[in-house]
């Protein structure tokens, strides 16, 4: 594709990977980012990483071939109700919330006629958070969920896909619920897993924290996410991840059960289906 | 501590990473490895980490300043009895089991008045196994419980910790039963946790597995160790780590709770309490 602007939405670890990866893989493209805050675009300004850092609206997205929110999913309705009636028709617009079916249902009708909004998450991140953690590899690799609705233009489809693609990301479409589901079993579930284990090994017994070794530091890297962001998060996909959770419970109940068997055989049996899949994922 | 000869018992992950570290530190000790298979002992040959490697016990303890048992916990009692007969009751034994009050409990009595016993644990490990995951820098930064008990001679506790110390680890002394209920918290648990997190998923939508990024990744890493070491591992620990499951299966009912709250006020404030008790870990 090529882009004679990007409106980048919001400053943060993605924003700006995002900005830092444009400037590679489109050096021709305007990059433009709005900010909230004065000092937030003064930093993106200093870093040199966007063409425009401003918390004008009117400025950023002025002419803009394609929009992307990066900010958190709370924010964007809000947003999107500000940058609606200053955009073209035409003007392609997506998000990177981790959340989609919420986000494609309050987005969609805002842009309906004045935009075209697919929603979109690429599953890169990081439990640092802010432009300082931005890198323009961070797409790299990573897997890009895109979540039309039955209203989607098709080009559009294409056209968000193909930025995505540019980034380096492997994209993968899906409707947004199922997009929901997914993410309540493979991100939003272990994150609540990490913040419940450490949790549970303060309340138990603190100093065991001095003995920990690599695996507890990576099963619980993700506890250190941004608390406010991961609250928004789960709450807005609470549906699915209850599920989820609530499968998982029962899924400990019977760990629990295998442990008190008289033999080894069962659990040597679950603990092996387990690596099988493990190992799977670490070749893909 | 100067020694002339270590014998290890194993060449395993552990016991290959130790002879490799050995020959670093003490280049003038003569480093011995036993295995049970004459092709493991021959391969320990081939990468020259060992003066002798052998299937023969006798010529692999003899002499030993230094016994320390690399082998499955399963296996320790009987290789174990073999030993205590073949060398001096000044001879110093460690093991390096995961588990410590079952060990010490089978191990101490049989070296009693024919070996000074000391269980360790190095907790320093990785979801790979064998001679070719091992590493000389293992041990480096890596916490190493020493459990002595009420038996114990102080001078080999201290000659023990002294040789962890010079592999590069950072010793810890706790009795055996403490050792375990901390290591089902930071280990075991965890290892559960991963293991039945993979089983969930693919139960749920084994395509969700192709969406999965990072955190889940790093989430799960553990549950690709060796099954039949670690059904062993968690069965010898089933008591404490039945209750942290117990435990933790009733965070998570309370995580659920959150989820349903109608505002997320209490949901952040565990995140956050999860998030600053992370980032303690990260800095140690």
């Amino acid at each position: 594709m090529t882009l004679s602007k990007i409106a980048i939405i919001g400053p943060g670890l993605l924003g700006g990977s995002i900005a830092l990866a444009m400037r590679k893989v489109e050096p021709g493209a305007q990059i433009a980012v709005w900010a909230r805050r004065a000092e937030a675009a003064q930093r993106v300004d200093a870093l040199g990483i966007a063409d425009l850092a401003s918390t004008e609206l009117d400025a950023v997205v002025a002419d803009a071939g394609l929009i992307v929110l990066c900010v958190p999913i709370g924010a964007m309705p809000e947003l999107a109700e500000q940058i609606a009636p200053r955009v073209s028709p035409e003007t392609l617009v997506t998000d990177v919330g981790s959340v989609k079916a919420s986000v494609v249902e309050s987005l969609a009708p805002i842009f309906k006629n004045r935009g075209q909004f697919v929603g979109s998450h690429p599953m890169a991140g990081s439990e640092r958070t802010g432009i300082e953690a931005a890198s323009a590899r961070l797409f790299e690799g990573a897997v890009c969920m895109i979540t039309p609705d039955e209203d989607s233009d098709a080009a559009a489809v294409a056209e968000i896909s193909e930025f995505w693609r540019a980034l380096g990301c492997v994209v993968r479409m899906l409707p947004p619920d199922v997009h929901d589901e997914i993410v309540a079993l493979v991100s939003h579930l272990p994150h609540l897993l990490a913040a419940s284990l450490v949790d549970l090994v303060c309340a138990c017994n603190p100093d065991a924290l001095h003995f920990c070794g690599n695996g507890f530091r990576d099963t619980t890297r993700v506890a250190s996410g941004p608390p406010e962001m991961w609250a928004e998060i789960l709450r807005a996909n609470r549906g699915p991840l209850k599920e989820s959770l609530d499968a998982m419970i029962e899924n400990l109940r019977e760990a629990a059960k295998l442990l008190g068997n008289s033999d080894d055989t069962e659990m040597k049996q679950f603990l092996a289906r387990a690596k099988t899949e493990r190992d799977r994922l670490r070749r893909t």
